[in-house]
């Protein structure tokens, strides 16, 4: 899933530099909180100049909302494209779960910014934010559907498709990317999960 | 499960006073942020003068520490109680999920906290509230070992246990407390995901 993105969705193109300025950007506010990071050091861990930063980025804030954004933007790109392939509706599900994990695994950092310094956003970006999880989890839903009309499932509460959900994206906090199970491991004991959930 | 604490288990009395004052802190620091407060404001929101205030906290950081730990011992005392009250694994996986959903539902500022501003605390600290949330888990997976002894249940991996507790965790990103559905409810849905997956 790590993948240099040409296009953020909004015909806007995204430099290799500024990728890299956005991963070494989310480490550091990862490692040691947003408002403690200044603009000098991002400057200095990505070996750019302050004039060539700034040519990449218009504003901290502004890095603070792409960094937010770029993981849930590749879900849902990532869950769209499962959604056109896969028409079963089981396999469907296995390819979202091991997708997502996948995704998680490979944005910890962001993941970590993201839950913890969404408040330093204005509401109009957080808002943004809450809009793009709530356009993941209606990937699921509509899988959940499909799975409804076709006879395979069973109906499903949102307050579980929530929880559900939850299972995923909490294991940011405990998640070690190289840790004994990979990702897609993981996304497959996931998926039996949810399977023995929404099932007839 | 809301009720003041006699004893934080270690001895140490907790006063009707200082409980107030830990709830005070975790709205304040849950709304703007650990680093965003100063003492004074939680002397004014406490209506509690300044000397009064540290005659009942020795630090803002002991406040953090009691804050981000308050939850889990509620919720490790309630768990050891459920699995010495209830001997049936099926029953006793429910009583844990209602708690669970229960003291999240009552926390939502202390978690908020926790999660957001862990990295504040020194290592040790750090670690001790680690060591919490491992003590709590080891409540499931003793209810989860002893459904496999008495043949109810079926092996769970633990990275499968990490994944339903996150289900309850990461709710709190989501719950209202004064919401639709009750955390009551929430945690019988809770129950049902976890036990389709663990059962035989």
């Amino acid at each position: 899933m790590t993948r240099p993105q040409a296009d953020k969705g909004d015909g806007r193109k995204v430099s290799p530099t500024r990728l890299k300025v956005l991963q070494v950007a989310a480490n550091l506010f990862a490692d040691r909180g947003y408002s403690g990071v200044g603009v000098n050091e991002i400057s200095e861990a990505t070996g750019l100049g302050r004039g060539a930063l700034y040519y990449h980025i218009s504003s901290k804030e502004d890095l603070l909302y792409d960094i937010t954004t770029a993981y849930m933007s590749d879900l849902i790109t990532d869950g769209r494209a499962i959604a056109d392939a896969e028409t079963d509706p089981v396999e469907r599900v296995r390819a979202l779960s091991r997708a997502l994990m996948m995704t998680i695994s490979e944005h910890l950092s962001e993941m970590t910014v993201c839950f913890r310094e969404l408040h330093a956003l204005t509401d109009e970006r957080r808002r943004a934010v809450t809009g793009l999880h709530s356009d993941y989890q209606a990937i699921w839903a509509m899988a959940l559907a499909d799975g409804l009309t076709k006879g395979v499932f069973k109906p499903t509460p949102s307050v579980v498709l929530k929880g559900l959900l939850g299972m995923y994206f909490y294991s940011f906090l405990w998640l070690t990317p190289r840790g004994p199970q990979n990702a897609a491991d993981i996304g497959n004991a996931f998926a039996d999960v949810v399977l023995n959930s929404v099932r007839k």
